[in-house]
């Protein structure tokens, strides 16, 4: 197996490990991140939280600034954090910091140049999680989490996927990316101008067609920047709320778009997801 | 009163603040950041925490990475992070990540071209702390703590002023910089080559000294890549053993020199200071 193993750091008891793998479906070499709480040992398999971050980041803001490992090792949940896009050289970028590299949106790209590299859908419902389920000690028993792009991404992935997952949380998510600047850039780049084909990817559209309820919690600060222009969870309830859908929408007040923001609250979506691994 | 709030952030209820303002001690302008917790307020001020960081570091590694601020916010504590250095054009630099900016070392430099600027023991020991008790919520108790570089500083300041501090803490300090590569190479450039004035910013010299009991808690990660060039928690241990100075060190068996070891136990640290601030 093409992996390579770049750091570890001993945190909470656990540890806290950054690797290199090449992923065929990316067609480059990838980094991402786990933390194995005390509790992962060969005799003792733990459920894994995946973690999707937001424009511009890697596999390490979650894990430095969340504050999410302290809760991971009390709970015995291991903790996985991919990158936002496929990187190097030869991979299409723009100068933007909301497209190509660290903006890959967590969809499967089809119009050139994008769709050589960037099938980030792909990488996170299937290949990572077979990567991480076949090297760690971990169940397969999954959670979806994931910050603004990357609330996206889990919202959309645990929607199209309620089977894989066992429950899905959100901090300022996209909600509604057809129609916000962020996604109307990032979709026609990556799935071409029919707005049709974008549907796929849109939280509030697979809401609305949802079969099969997945518990889901949303939080979102009230001092948000890009809480009207961009975010807009308000869609997000109203479509929860027409079909009945298990969605906790909590609105914080005061709290902006940071990590300060993601950490004040991250313990309660740890014990949330707990609560829904530990049912299976 | 010469002063900017640069950012601020909700976080566990209260404020992450970053401010510039112009120190007189330094020359320069210099950049603070500051956590409020929600018990701040008009009528009820709170006890500081003063975090000094390590080499490289800004007012930033460790409001972002040490997951200090919930446990600040449930014991009443704010917490002040200065820079670790004089910065901006006009002041003295080395290419060297160890001298120059990032690297003041919380020393008072006597030699040209440093001690233009390089004065950060009094800026933390006095102007800073007049500054914050003048416009912040907060009382005059004080407790001290550090990283690496700050270790050694918050060791060396706490030793120095015991009337000031009711308590001091550090994570791998360099505990005896007269005779480790990173305390030789910035004791010469910013005190001169006279091995004699080096003493008084040194811990191992400033404990075998030390008139005065302070409550003292150091940490020390076993995996650690600097330990025994640069760190050599064992000289002051011995130092304090000597004259039953209450210091407690503690090696942690695995951790590294990473803010992932001081994530794991700065809950112990700010438990231990709210103990010792609640004491007057």
């Amino acid at each position: 197996m093409n992996i390579e193993n770049l750091s570890q750091n001993k945190s909470f008891d656990g540890w806290h490990k950054q690797y290199r793998h090449h992923s065929s479906r990316l067609n480059c070499d990838m980094r991402f991140a786990i933390y194995l709480p005390p509790q992962a040992t060969a005799d003792n398999i733990v459920p894994v939280l995946y973690w999707l971050s937001g424009l511009t980041c890697t596999d390490e803001n979650f894990m430095q600034k969340a504050g999410a490992q302290k809760i991971a090792a009390e709970l015995g949940i291991a903790i996985v954090a991919p990158d936002t896009s496929p990187r190097g050289e030869g991979v299409a970028d723009d100068s933007g910091y909301d497209l190509g590299m660290g903006a890959g949106f967590y969809v499967n790209a089809t119009e050139a140049p994008w769709r050589d590299h960037y099938q980030m859908y792909d990488y996170i419902v299937t290949e990572l999680p077979d990567l991480i389920e076949s090297l760690f000690p971990v169940t397969t028993q999954r959670a979806i989490a994931g910050h603004s792009m990357g609330g996206h991404g889990a919202l959309t992935i645990a929607l199209k996927n309620p089977d894989r997952y066992c429950s899905v949380s959100a901090f300022s998510p996209i909600c509604n990316p057809s129609n916000c600047p962020w996604g109307e850039k990032a979709f026609s780049a990556y799935l071409g101008k029919d707005r049709e084909a974008w549907k796929q990817y849109d939280a509030c559209e697979l809401m609305e067609q949802a079969t099969q309820p997945l518990p889901a919690l949303v939080d979102q600060g009230s001092a948000d920047n890009f809480l009207t222009e961009q975010l807009m969870p308000d869609r997000l309830e109203s479509a929860a709320r027409h079909i009945n859908f298990p969605l906790e929408i909590r609105i914080q007040e005061g709290y902006d778009h940071s990590y300060y923001f993601i950490a004040s609250f991250i313990e309660e979506h740890m014990r949330f997801h707990a609560q829904h691994l530990c049912e299976h």
